[in-house]
C-alpha cells in the first residue's frame, strides 16, 4: 500500500531560543513524507528550483521516498523564515518567497493516479480539487488546510472538503472554519462538511479525533527541551497517515483503537520532530525507537 | 477518614455568554468541599459576615460538610464578580470586596487538629503556614497558591511550600512560581521547593500529575455546553483529594495508579463544576453520576 502526499517543499531558516538554521530543507510535504516513511511506501508531488540539488533529493532518498512527482523548474525553491517566541508557542514569518510555488499546477504521473492514499497538503483548495480530480477512485482521502485559505477561498475549500473523509488541522484552523470556539461543536460542523472524521491537533496540549460517535484525546508528551516546533503538526499527519496505511488491509481496519493507535503515532512523530532542528530527528530514527515512544504515551496516559 | 480545608467562601456575580447570576455562594473552598463531599468527610475553615443566612448555610449541611469551623463575624461576606470573555478562556474581575476576609486569621476547633488529611486554599501563605502549625501531624498536607502570593509573599510561599507534600495549581502560576515556561521543567523546580507531587491544571487542555520519576497527563473532556467555568478548579482539587482521603488505607495506596485514579476524579469533579452556573451541579449529584463519568475519561483516552 502507498500514499501521496501534495504539498510545499522548501527552503526553511529558523530561529528559536535555541539556536538558528539559516537554510534547511523544510516543507510540509517533507515533513510528512518522512514522518509516514517510516510506516509505508510515500511518493510526493511538489515543485521545486533549480537551487534544489541532488543533496536536497538525498534528504527523500535517504528514507526511501519517491520523488518522482517532485517537478524541478527554472527558478528558485519556495523560502520561508520564521523566527519562535522565546516560549516558542508564537512564531513570526520574517520572510516567504513562493518562488516556484506561485505558479505550482500539481501534475500527477501517470502510475501515481491510482494511489490508494492521498493526503493533501494545505495549498490552495482548487489545487487541491485538481489533484483529486486526476486521482481514479482513492480508498481514502485526507487533508489540511490553513487559515489564507479558509478566510481567502472558503467556496473553493468547501468543494475540496466535500471530497474528503478525514481532515487534519489545528485548533485555530478549526474554529475559524466552523465559526465556534468550543472544539467538540466545531467538529461537528467540519464534520457537516464532508470529512466522517476530523483530528484536531493542539500544539503542546495534545490531540483530538472526533467521529461520529467517538472522541478520542491524547495529551503532549512533556518534553522538557524543544529545539524547533518546525513542522510537528506536518509530522503528525504523517505519522497519522502512515500508520493507516500500513494497517489498512488488516482485519480491524476500521474498528476504533485503529484510528486511535494512528493518533497516537501522530504524537510520537510530532514529538520526534521538535526535538531536534528541522529534519534532523526525523531523518534518522528506528523503528524500535517509534516503538519505545508510542509505548511512553502509553505510560504518560494509563489508569486502571 | 476526613479532610480539612481552609480558604475562602464568599459570594460570586458571574456573567458568562450562557447567562449571569447576581449573587450565589460561591469561593474556592466552598468549591472544594462540595466537590470533596461526594468521598470523605469535609471540614471547612473560614469566614463569613452576617448576611451569610442559615440557607447558604444549607450548602454545606446538605453535602454533609461540617461547618464547625466557619467563622461568623460581623460584617459582610467576602463578595467577587467577575464576567467571561466569550470564548470563556479568559475572564476580567469586575470587583473584589474582600469584607470580613481581609482580617481573617484560621482558629482550627479543637478537634479539627488531628485531621489526617489538610488543603491549604490559596489564601496568604502566612495564613497557609499558620494552620500548618496549628495540625498535628497531619498524614499529607496539599495546598494551593495564586499569582497574587507568588508575586507578592515569595518568602513566606517557600515557608508554606516546604511543609507541602503536594500542590495543585494551574499553568500560570507554576511558570509564574517557577521561571520557567515549560511544564515539565517548571514541575522539576517547584518539586525541589518541598512537595513531592505537583499537578497542574491547565483548564480544557486537561491536567498533568509530576512526581519523583512519574508524568501522568490527562486531557479534558470535550464539553459542547459550558455554562460558568467558575471553581472549575477548585471542584478539580475536591475530587483529587477527596479520593485520596478516601482511599488512603487501602494497601495500594501509595502505588501509581492510586495517584492516577485522583486526578481522574479531579477531572470529574472539574467538568461537573462547569455544566451549570456556579454550584448547582456540585450540589445535586451521585455516585452513579460520578463513577459513570470516570468511565467516560477511560474511554476518551484508551488506546491498546
Amino acid at each position: 500500500m502507498s500514499l501521496l502526499v501534495v504539498g510545499s517543499v522548501a527552503f526553511d531558516a529558523v530561529r528559536t531560543p535555541q539556536g538558528s538554521v539559516e537554510r534547511m530543507v523544510g516543507g510540509s510535504a517533507t515533513y510528512f513524507a518522512l514522518a509516514a516513511s517510516y510506516f509505508t511506501q510515500v511518493r510526493v508531488v511538489g515543485v521545486v528550483g533549480e537551487d534544489f540539488e541532488e543533496k536536497h533529493h538525498q534528504v527523500f532518498r535517504d528514507r526511501g521516498v519517491c520523488t518522482e512527482g517532485l517537478e524541478r523548474v527554472s527558478g528558485k525553491t519556495f523560502f520561508w523564515s520564521g523566527e519562535y517566541s522565546p516560549d516558542m508557542n508564537d512564531r513570526r514569518t520574517l520572510d516567504t518567497q513562493l518562488n516556484v510555488f506561485a505558479t505550482f499546477q500539481p501534475k500527477l504521473p501517470a502510475h501515481y493516479r491510482q494511489t490508494p492514499f492521498l493526503f493533501l497538503g494545505n495549498i490552495d483548495p482548487e489545487l487541491q480539487s485538481s489533484v483529486q480530480r486526476q486521482m481514479v477512485s482513492p480508498q481514502l482521502v485526507a487533508g489540511d488546510t490553513m487559515n489564507f485559505w479558509i478566510e481567502g477561498k472558503r467556496a473553493e475549500l468547501e468543494v475540496t472538503l466535500r471530497n474528503m473523509n478525514l481532515l487534519i488541522i489545528n485548533d485555530s484552523e478549526a474554529r475559524l472554519l466552523s465559526g465556534e470556539y468550543n472544539l467538540a461543536k466545531a467538529a461537528r460542523v467540519i464534520r457537516a462538511l464532508g470529512p466522517h472524521t476530523v483530528v484536531i491537533k493542539r500544539g503542546d496540549n495534545g490531540a483530538s479525533m472526533f467521529q461520529e460517535d467517538e472522541v478520542f484525546s491524547v495529551p503532549a508528551l512533556p518534553l522538557e527541551e524543544v529545539h524547533d516546533p518546525t513542522g510537528a503538526g506536518d509530522s503528525f499527519g504523517g505519522g497519522f497517515m502512515g500508520y493507516l496505511v500500513s494497517h489498512s488491509t488488516e482485519g480491524n481496519s476500521t474498528g476504533r483503537n485503529f484510528f486511535r493507535r494512528a493518533v497516537i503515532y501522530g504524537s510520537v512523530m510530532g514529538s520526534f520532530a521538535v526535538e531536534r532542528f528541522g529534519l534532523e530527528r526525523l531523518r534518522h530514527l528506528s523503528r524500535p525507537e517509534i516503538e519505545a515512544r508510542f509505548e511512553e504515551f502509553r505510560k504518560l496516559t494509563r489508569f486502571e
